[in-house]
């Protein structure tokens, strides 16, 4: 670590000015928190939401510490050029489309994006080539896109002017096949834009995963509030050295897509969270990976409950016997224990990234765990995953995936539906990789599969009527 | 006021969250603040800076607090449906055009619109037709668009998708024009949208005046952290009774343009400035009339000081004798004010909006601005505006304001420039109304202008390069 790493300038500069007691003629009108309602325990951070004052810079148009603090925050990741978001990965995913493709470009992108993704090519008008991604089943979950696939779609659309990943899984899969993927963007002059949402840590030090921006990325967006302290909202965007995609391009977009007013106490939590990440040192890491361990254990020795460990050492899946992860998730919660998210088959738990000195809950959790499992009721669920299996491959659609396609549409039976364009998505959940994206064709292999899941009973996100076996379609 | 009104849905259940300590293995990352390293002071707020947990709602899909907070605030308002916004006016404003305008579509736009009504034309594809403002020589600041000039856009344009005006401007003048405008709207039925940053507090009480929302306006966007006391970045987006713009289009523009993991602190910041809005009674408006008199009798008797008023009782223009409202905006920062805005002829003061309980800060700020006048250096600025009346009247562009428009360009005399298409905007500030906007014909009266501005010593904003003579415009 630098030096510079141990400044936060942003979070300087906010505590010194409200020390300073200004006197505020001008917005945001609770006046340094004078005019809130907001109790008094949650109202101190009102004296840091300030505006941009003379000297207290724009993020907009950096020139003093928010633009130091990216610096920071470039030099801690190691990229070419680092950005603050205030307006979530969303706006990062949204930006590095909308700076890469113009209407009717063709784009490569992992069929089951964040929803962001989608809706970044809806804007941008983009063309999409949809990737499949494997199943996995050490996470229960959907895995990576091979890098053979890649190869494959970058051949065959040799003018697509991106490629758009996810990695990590949410789940906290990577995929070892990245470095190669990156090579084959690479060679084909195709920027690798990678949504690492759920990577924001990766690279704080073994056993944590490094960040795509290491392994070839060009562009990777990180919901630092998701695994670093920031706040909700607040995410980083890096571009890597010698990337084509140009910063000044990123930030034109980002002006668009962000608020004019961008909140200081979110662009405050970003250098914390840039601090936090940089300072980061091995004794941390040893009393994390330590604690962490005695929790697996503990976890783990709770009748009716086993533990699954993925790549990143922040996850953790704990899976119930004979009960759903929505069941288990229900139990928990009732002795006041909140995990990330359930599936049929599991509860994901999002560890605190512990420091030397943080305090943590481990005991306590495990403590009402184990007391609430003895009270959960019977159940008999048993997991399958079988119909999971995703359809392998590519397909091209020439709409980008809006869910309101301008064109006039028409319900029809699904089994008559091959070879139509579908209006709508179809997302069985689980697995939640999208069946179908809306404006793209319905192959007959996906209306096989339809029927295959309606059997097993899984349900289906997306418009559709399929109670009553209709799916919705372009005329 | 109705009862309901004195409810805070989303402040009740995060007080009521807190207080349980839940454990948390969710995002943030930070733990309910227990990993932050923002200090102790401002780090409250943290416990209330959730996810969307069972229980605890979606804005996405809001079907518990989120809905019934959005609900009083429609009611507050006398909206049909009202929004909760979490990426500010920006936010709004991209989603009320993105809801009505598809690429190609004519919109009818106020010429000295906020950029992020520009960036939703760029995003839309939309083709504008520029209304020019009148000058106003009460805030020696642009004014509003004539009817007349509305009437006649409409007839030459009644393919036209929507009018998109602002309204009040950021100086707190109104429009007494505005009824006529909507009904000029409704009769062609085209939707009114309005950008109502600056009067989120309107329709609080006589003398203040209503909303747009009241005065025929379709939709309304507010900035409620700029004159309510709601957080930075958080904002209010009504649709009113009987519009032709449908709720869902809208909903679904945001589900785009804002993260998925709005921020919990900025929707209770909103759920609190509603029930500041709703529960303003008579005696909070005779107070904060009573204390807002006397501030400006103070301030108006300090030599070299004047007060002019708007019709925004909160709105305070402060014009200094001989110096330049930069200069008094640098003389008062040194002494702790802070005012909105400055120009060459006056400071812009944005007031408290107090309510019969809250303290204030006049007699300092007037005991310290007193002071500070004191010891100002001498100046000689003499007032002129006769160059500011921008050029009246409508034109109509084939491309939306990209500031990065597709098409190739090349720098040229502005002098050989009419006739041609600029590639940039060039704005003279003040006024602050674009001469020419990206996508738009260079006329000849604008050429003519050019000079005039140039030789007035007027700076220009935008890319240019005037100091050699030489703009940007399309080949
Ligand atoms: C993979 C992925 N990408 C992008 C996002 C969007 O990020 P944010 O919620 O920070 O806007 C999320 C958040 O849920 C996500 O899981
Ligand atoms: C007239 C006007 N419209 C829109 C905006 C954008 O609002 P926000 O900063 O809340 O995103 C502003 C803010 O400066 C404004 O002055």
């Amino acid at each position: 670590m630098s030096d510079r790493q141990s400044r936060r300038p942003v979070v300087e500069m906010l505590r010194a000015f409200a020390t300073e007691e200004p006197l505020s003629f001008h917005v945001p009108g609770h006046k340094n928190g004078e005019l809130t309602g907001l109790p008094a325990g949650v109202r101190g951070m009102l004296s840091w939401d300030v505006t941009e004052l003379p000297g207290l810079d724009d993020l907009h148009a950096p020139e003093g510490v928010l633009r130091e603090a990216q610096e920071l925050l470039a030099e801690a990741y190691g990229a070419a050029r680092s950005f603050f978001l205030v307006n979530g990965s969303t706006a990062g995913n949204l930006a590095m489309i909308l700076s890469v493709c113009r209407p009717g470009d063709r784009v490569i992108v992992q069929r089951n994006a964040h929803k962001s993704v989608f809706n970044g090519l809806v804007l941008a008008g983009a063309r999409p080539v949809y990737l499949a991604p494997e199943w996995d089943e050490r996470t229960l979950a959907a895995g990576h896109v091979p890098a053979s696939l890649v190869r494959e779609a970058v051949s065959a659309y040799p003018d697509a002017r991106a490629v758009i990943l996810t990695h990590p899984t949410y789940y906290g899969l990577v995929s070892t096949e990245l470095p190669r993927i990156a090579e084959v963007c690479r060679q084909s002059g195709i920027p690798l834009l990678v949504d690492e949402a759920h990577g924001a840590h990766f690279g704080i030090g073994e056993p944590f995963p490094v960040s795509s921006l290491q392994l070839g990325a060009d562009v990777v967006v990180q919901s630092a509030h998701k695994t670093l302290p920031a706040m909700t909202m607040a995410s980083f965007l890096h571009i890597a050295e010698g990337s084509s995609v140009m910063p000044e391009t990123v930030a034109g977009r980002l002006g668009i897509l962000q608020s004019s007013s961008p909140s200081y106490p979110l662009m405050a939590s970003l250098d914390d969270a840039r601090h936090f990440f940089a300072t980061y040192g091995p004794a941390d890491l040893e009393s994390f990976l330590a604690r962490r361990e005695r929790f697996v254990g503990e976890l783990s020795r709770i009748p009716g409950l086993s533990v699954a460990e993925t790549d990143d050492p922040l996850k953790l899946l704990i899976r119930p016997e004979g009960v759903t992860g929505t069941g288990l998730q229900k139990v928990l919660q009732a002795v006041g224990v909140y995990a990330e998210l359930a599936d049929p088959h599991q509860l994901l738990l999002v560890l605190p990234l512990l420091k030397k000195e943080s305090p943590d809950r481990f005991d306590e959790a495990a403590r009402r765990s184990r007391a609430a499992m003895k009270n959960r009721g019977p159940s008999k669920f048993v997991r399958r995953t079988a119909a999971y299996q995703p359809i392998a491959g590519m397909t091209a659609a020439d709409h980008p995936p809006a869910e309101d396609l301008d064109s006039p549409k028409e319900w029809i039976p699904f089994r008559e539906a091959g070879g139509r364009i579908s209006a709508a998505s179809l997302i069985p959940y689980p697995p939640g990789i999208p069946l179908v994206l809306p404006g793209e064709e319905i192959v007959p292999e996906t209306v096989t599969r339809i029927g295959m899941l309606l059997e097993t009973g899984v349900p289906f996100q997306g418009r559709h009527r399929l109670k009553e076996g209709f799916i919705l379609v372009l005329l």
